[in-house]
């Protein structure tokens, strides 16, 4: 059995940081690196593709609404052709980072508000798979699965891989409640990371009305915003190696 | 005999237009595109390349201050790691551009006050030129001879390609009149068709003391932003395939 | 009788222009400037306020979206406070500009997607609102009747001003026919003049299914993006003129 | 004896916080405060005003170059009419921020590269002033006394008020050593503190050959960007409160 644990890095822009990349850097293994529309900056983004290079961290493409005031968090009613255009060149511009280290872009992760609105927008989802195909049609699309996004990534000849979120409740139909919902994040550490196990180990999840629904993530989503964001994640990580599990980028 | 002609395109940004780039593509046979930090952005980085693409056009990467306000006009006092990972995203980004049309980035510029400060400023000139050489060592730098630049050149292992202005008045030492002393810029555009004959037949430049340097640029620098600038720069075409002058792209 | 003509100045950003500003200052009598936001930049605030005050034209403050790429023109699922907060952020910029040139903000319009969205959306209506509440209780908002806009300006205790578009076909239900619709934009100029007079003569617009619909402006928008549209404006103003009526500021 | 304590507030930008805003208030006097040109956002600009009058802080614009990403620290080839604008700009969006919460910007600070131009070079303190002065020539401004800030203070009828800096090494001439300098801060806090009552109490400072300095500043520049720093700049607080010296906004 093995599983990949990705978080976002790099989500800093100038003087400002956000997040523990370094300490991150030691618990997973894809890092989804900021692309300087949403947040971070080419410095930025060549010193994290070094460190993961260096840790053998797969190096993945967050790519983001041009909207850094609002950290790619609001919907924007871009239209497709120009959103098609962002993410290409957003993933140029990290490829050359990563290539720079020694490294190279590994798969593509939207971000934020992009993220969610691909997740049932196939319009928004097919100009991310056809940007990412003109890139490169060997890399794969990491998000939700059952999603616009899936099905862009098969219609657009992607790889597709699925994610799955041990600190969110899930709906039934296997979406995500809301952020804006009561309950929507799981705040209890041993829960995070029970679900976490549940998703590695059994591939299934408990559901908000209580239904078990079989899910199986090639991939778990971790947060390193905070000091204790990091050890949570640390935590999914020791219990999931005890348990047998392998961790290593899904793209190896 | 043969020589190139470059020019700036994809100068606008979002609605504001800058330049005739259609106009100005049917003349010269090198394209500075804009990467989106002094002027450029996505979609439009991916129009220009097609359409030069389509025409047999090279695609360079004319890399500039991140100051779209200033348009790449003002010196900024970046830190040289800063800079040369700027340049590096620049690079990145229109590549992936380039290449989902079909086409590569064949060489690199720099724009506006970031070219100015290059010529004699050796620090910010091998930021440039160490951008250049982590991205693609095969890549040459265009720029002014005998400059700073060309020193960074050599030193990164880079090809340098020499231009020339056939619209600007030379000192005695090679570099141009700075724009704010008068006679600056050449206005009459018989002279300026002539000063581009003397460049790639002649291989020399009258300067501003009468006196004549010797110059042989691969690569002439023409204009396109307004309607006068890319009728003189048809001219200058014209003149020179008349004379018996092959005008190809000098990566070809 | 008397009416108002109200267009969108200083749309332009760094060296890109957009719009004949100096043209149609000689038609218009009331100057909706953009505020840094959508477009617009300090220097040209300045210049555009300092010409409306030389001609007598009243300067209105045109707030959009921070969104340059844009133009203000995509909608953004914004925070209501911080669409506030960014309102009055702008209005404060222009009237700096504008006291400095000896004249003052005298109304606020929003633009763009900005626009659209209060017309129907009291959440975002009533934040505007609240900000130009915040900053001079007396200053009227601009905008279509009969919409979010007036509904939120009244609940906020700001005056509000109706007015009307000769160039768009209108719903019987007085709202605008979606520019993706066909025949939004009516193209025809003699069609375009009528119109204009029916709204300032006679108080009515034919709307799209033949019906008449009574709607009494205190101003006609026009446009000046292009030297065409400044004639038409041109021509607008003579007809009225002719006809009757007088042009004035709505403010005075 | 009395003295203001003056220190940077509100330089976060969006989802990116710096500083200790909320226990800085505790301490200070006077908060600059960004104003969204080199940090500051609208909706943080509100609420830093909002605690600073519910304070009694008294409040002045923090008023920088066009540069985010650079945070305002890195000097920049402005045009001084662009300069002045840009100040203009800032002025009046706090003004509005402040007059909305119940205050008002009752001073102007610059930051950054652009306070460390305006040291010396009289231009860009001119374009400042001249900003300034259009704004309300009752506002002081506050910065390094001897400086071409002072003399352009005075030249546009201005009021002037000159700060210290108890964390800085000063030079014989009253300037700063520079921050590229070795011994450029005083880290010792022990030492920050004596050197901060030398200023309040006995009005002079000892210099790096030495030498003491007649300085009698009005205001002294205290940090806020660490915990370490608000508790440093308590400390001074206490010291001169218990040495009897009345702590205050100059402006009152």
């Amino acid at each position: 059995m093995r599983i990949d644990l990705n978080a976002d890095l790099g989500e800093g822009f100038g003087v400002w940081r956000l997040g523990e990349d370094e300490s991150l850097l030691e618990v997973i293994t894809s890092a989804n690196v900021a692309c300087g529309f949403h947040a971070g900056d080419p410095p930025t983004m060549r010193r994290v593709c070094a460190a993961a290079v260096d840790r053998g961290v797969a190096i993945g493409a967050q790519v983001g609404y041009r909207d850094l005031y609002g950290f790619g968090r609001r919907d924007i009613g871009i239209d497709p052709a120009d959103l098609a255009a962002d993410v290409l060149y957003q993933l140029g511009a990290l490829d050359a980072c990563a290539q720079a280290a020694g490294g190279a872009v590994r798969y593509v992760k939207p971000h934020g508000a992009l993220y969610n609105a691909a997740v049932d927008d196939r319009t928004k989802a097919d100009a991310i798979a056809s940007a990412v195909a003109a890139f490169d049609r060997s890399l794969p699309l990491l998000a939700l699965p059952a999603s616009a996004m899936e099905d862009a990534a098969h219609a657009a000849g992607l790889p597709f891989v699925a994610e799955a979120f041990a600190d969110r409740a899930y709906l039934p139909n296997g979406r995500l409640l809301p952020r804006s919902e009561p309950g929507a994040v799981v705040d209890d550490p041993y829960d995070v990371v029970a679900r976490a196990a549940a998703f590695a180990l059994h591939h299934r999840v408990t559901t908000t009305d209580g239904s078990v629904l079989p899910v199986e993530p090639r991939s778990l989503c971790v947060h390193g915003d905070t000091p204790g964001a990091v050890y949570l994640a640390g935590e999914i990580r020791r219990t999931l190696v005890d348990a047998g599990v392998t961790l290593a980028p899904f793209t190896s």
